[in-house]
């Protein structure tokens, strides 16, 4: 096993909390999972059991671990196929352009906790199979429909009936003046340091989160988790 | 000059952003700006007519920039001596017991989002002078107070009159249900891996952030960015 690179098939789960929401969530993806000598009890028995139950390969191998994720403090991972999955009509996330792994681990995890089901990638989005969002999320992505399109125009021919909301520094509704979200929506966001094109204003409701005028934005994982918990007490 | 180490009695913003910010905002504690050759005009002139405009001390200086930031895109570094402010008796945020660097920094950008002006540090806290925390906060820490007391029951014989919000897992209220905060109040959020201690329970009112039961807790930074939020849209 080698460390991980974009071009390649496979991806790790590094970790393991985020092995086991692997194993809970997307088995059938799953080519084999290794384990530290150095592993608690507890924490081996419920992975091999896992394992055994859905005949999955495991192994002792603490050099290979340490060879991928580059550190001491791991004892578990698992190897697994990217995969693609299907959305559901019911509500989306979509990040446009999205360019930093931990950015979109941590709004995948945000994604779950608000009972988000899909997230979609327009554009140059980032590697969404990185270790470095998997584990970001906490393992949430597992838990996820995840779809890409080249262009936001080819998403909308497909999910047409779906109401599209973006979220802009200068969208022309408060998000907090809202309301309740029209169903099923799209909450649409852009790149960290670009935002959206102003293109938006016109094919979909935008909105703004309201500020002091202290600071020039908000960080993207703070306006995406601002959003989701709207519109999920809000729901 | 030398690279930031938390002993030294001084620390660096570095980048033009928040090197404006620290001009614009603590300019009385500002030792020295560096500039590089690579600089654009606009931001040079602006930069070097703040320093003029204030008897700072400014000189072209790439090779130290690079030195001290590890980095080839920086053009601009502002050196300060480390400061204490007080505290107002206007409503506070409280850590206890942070620990990483970034996400004291974006909560710094959230506070002044949303119109905090004082942040506690209880306990055993990162330190926020480091160059990592005032990048991550955007210059933002430069227009907060900030002190820090030993444990939570000084920082209370000290600021009697407000009312205390824990942000806990099993707090005994949805935040959703709160309405508004009674001011002047103070919002506590405990350590990215442990939270705060059983015994904020009866010290304080523990609020809980509704989410799924799919995820095991929200990230430090969300959670704050949300409780943050609601008190600002509901104030």
């Amino acid at each position: 096993m080698k460390p991980y690179r974009k071009s390649t098939d496979y991806s790790y789960a590094i970790g393991a909390f985020v092995t086991i929401e692997l194993l809970e969530n997307k088995i059938q993806y799953v080519e084999e999972v290794l384990l530290s000598d150095e592993i608690k009890d507890d924490l081996k028995n419920k992975i091999i059991d896992l394992c055994t139950r859905n005949n999955i390969k495991y192994s002792f191998n603490s050099k290979a671990i340490h060879k991928i994720s580059g550190k001491d403090n791991v004892f578990v991972m698992g190897k697994f196929m990217k995969y693609e999955t299907d959305i559901t009509k019911d509500n989306h996330i979509i990040l446009d352009n999205p360019s930093n792994f931990g950015n979109i681990g941590t709004i995948m995890r945000s994604a779950v906790a608000f009972n988000f089901k899909n997230i979609i990638f327009i554009g140059n989005f980032a590697d969404y199979f990185n270790p470095k969002v998997i584990r970001s999320s906490m393992g949430s992505i597992f838990r996820l429909n995840i779809k890409s399109y080249a262009t936001i125009n080819e998403y909308i021919a497909e999910n047409a009936n779906h109401t599209l909301y973006s979220f802009m520094l200068d969208g022309k509704q408060k998000l907090d003046q809202l309301g309740e979200f029209k169903k099923p929506y799209s909450l649409i966001f852009g790149n960290e340091a670009s935002g959206l094109d102003s293109s938006y204003h016109d094919i979909s409701n935008s909105l703004r989160i309201s500020t002091t005028d202290n600071v020039d934005s908000l960080n993207i994982t703070s306006a995406v988790t601002i959003a989701l918990y709207s519109a999920f007490i809000n729901s």
